[in-house]
């Protein structure tokens, strides 16, 4: 019943994505939350813990005294600093069994009586009083994959007082070219793949007496999908960064609805800053603000970026999209790039994205559109 | 409503392990074999292979005229070749979106005559007849794993003639004692994994302010499952099995029932064969037998083995668990083991194990028994 209400739920509210059935979404995606080495890759991210750490203690008018909603604890760190930032209450919830751990937490660290640790996903618990502040590290690679801002818009509309400030406030996704030797890398696995392939249908003619060749366009477009298509994980140095980067998404946490995030559209432009290089592909990050509100505002903003950096790279990296083949490239050229990313139709914690662009040569001769077609697995 | 049916019938067959919900199911486990990597994998195996065309055209006088069931098809291997070998009628039943691939080289290979794929789960389809023969390719690693013998039953029950065959018509599970390498590495793995522990402990109370000393326990528990506990995929080199291997498991394919492969329990002896070497685990592996039923035998007997071998390894390789520490043992040694193999509670499609062992030395001395818990995931 419940997957089935999930259902009707979703197609009119997830943009015609369908939302995971629950016990699928727990199996393929809350349930990798449960393990302590997960945790602890996200804890041991220096940049993101200071950045939180920081938005918390240096803007203890926010939460002293406060009532505090923590969306998906995890560990229950953001919970515990809130705590002892002087927080009257903190309601840390959880969806998987990492709850007891965060219980555990916070009882070690003396804070029972303000930390009540609810095991339980944000769209199902029944919260006793309305928050003051509403905490989360709900940001995905690229900012959006695992839809997980969705629950943190749930949690506001329905536990958020009027007055009620977001932590954090806004998130931004920004865009990049790059250059980057994963290209030839990829397309060499591509190629062998294919090789591979060939040489497979022969022998399986040859020994077996059965014909594959109809499979190999199946094959074919199942690796194109897996090794060209597939959005990867890097942690991208700034010399890889060739051209201007671009905001391609703005996020008011106080206002934003699921439909603003259902899709991101944007057509920019980005002046090359490199010369004679090789366009291999699109570099995606964001970043995130805490600046309280216009009525309620921090006193100390801080900011937490995902871009390229030599000393400050996080658990996040950036999500590279990889042209095939690259195009070459010199300062003076310009792009014109269409962005377009929604949510996959089997899985509404993945996304679907289309690159397109157009190079303006310095010359001013223009290098035709290309559109481009990639998956955020 | 389908998945509380299976929940119930699942206490009352599965040995109190209960039946993944049919959704989460096809999310983790069946969906893996809708990719033509995964088939590709399989059919590259040319022990695999070889078997199964060999036990199939050393065998014509089974297939000839005969209809045919192919339990989990997958790409339409067994399907083609029953059909090849002369079958009237081949019913070839297959899960996944693989099944359309499978139509796809039925009708390139012109059988679309005689093989008629169904896109379905064993369990739910309906044949419009008995078969005489039921051919499946359903063993997981260790034989076991994966749970897919319980859709073979389930198909031999409802759908084979009283005379019909199956094939394969044998099962054996083995095991034997080995040395590794592996062990030392998964042991600095681990150490490494409790060393980076300590030290974020330590680092996360110094600049954080969180005290996380008290999912230390549960943290090392996590990684002593992870790197020490859970079963290894290995193709070992006949050199590394340091004693005689013994058979754990035999299974008649025409008469066991899902009782029967719920649990496996052996006590075992093993002789060591090798001078001054270390017990860094067990290996487990299994064979398969094509001998047709005693009143319609094959003519020709064909074995699938996946024991250790240089030359004719398979994609099973074989399962490794190793000990931690490893003991020093000799020729002339000799072990008495226990082993316990069951369902995991929570998927049915994978295992627990228990293994315990005593060293009884050439000297008459007897080293005590010591019983260590593994996962086969």
């Amino acid at each position: 019943m419940g997957s089935h209400h999930n259902g009707d739920r979703a197609s009119s509210s997830n943009g015609g994505a369908a939302l995971v059935d629950k016990d699928v979404d727990f199996a393929q995606y809350f349930c990798t939350y449960a393990f302590l080495y997960h945790q602890k890759e996200m804890l041991s991210d220096r940049v993101r813990m200071d950045a939180y750490y920081n938005a918390i203690f240096q803007n203890k008018h926010h939460f002293h005294g406060k009532v505090v909603l923590d969306v998906g604890t995890g560990s229950g760190i953001l919970a515990i600093w809130s705590a002892q930032a002087g927080a009257s209450k903190v309601y840390a919830v959880e969806a998987t069994k990492m709850a007891e751990h965060a219980r555990t937490l916070v009882k070690e660290n003396n804070l029972q009586d303000v930390v009540e640790v609810i095991e339980g996903s944000m769209e199902d618990v029944t919260l006793p009083e309305k928050v003051d502040v509403i905490i989360s590290e709900w940001m995905g690679y690229f900012l959006l994959r695992e839809s997980m801002f969705d629950s943190v818009i749930c949690a506001r509309d329905r536990w958020l007082k009027p007055s009620g400030v977001m932590y954090p406030s806004h998130a931004r996704m920004w865009m990049a070219p790059i250059r980057s030797g994963l290209v030839d890398q990829k397309k060499g696995d591509y190629d062998g793949a294919m090789d591979d392939w060939y040489n497979f249908v022969e022998d399986t003619k040859t020994y077996y007496g059965v014909d594959m060749n109809a499979l190999t366009k199946p094959f074919n477009e199942e690796q194109r999908k897996y090794y060209l298509q597939t959005a990867m994980w890097q942690n991208l140095h700034p010399h890889q960064v060739i051209g201007i980067a671009a905001i391609i998404k703005e996020i008011d946490c106080l206002t934003a609805t699921v439909n603003d995030v259902l899709e991101v559209r944007s057509n920019f432009s980005s002046s090359i800053t490199m010369e004679n290089t090789r366009l291999c592909g699109f570099g995606g990050w964001f970043d995130v603000h805490f600046r309280g509100r216009k009525d309620d505002l921090a006193q100390q903003e801080v900011e937490l970026t995902t871009a390229p950096s030599v000393d400050d790279g996080t658990h996040w990296g950036q999500q590279v999209f990889l042209l095939h083949p690259p195009d070459r490239i010199s300062e003076g050229d310009c792009l014109n790039v269409s962005f377009m990313m929604n949510r996959s139709k089997e899985n509404h914690r993945l996304m679907e994205v289309e690159i397109g662009y157009e190079i303006r040569q310095s010359s001013g001769r223009s290098l035709p559109t290309l559109k481009n077609k990639f998956y955020i697995e």
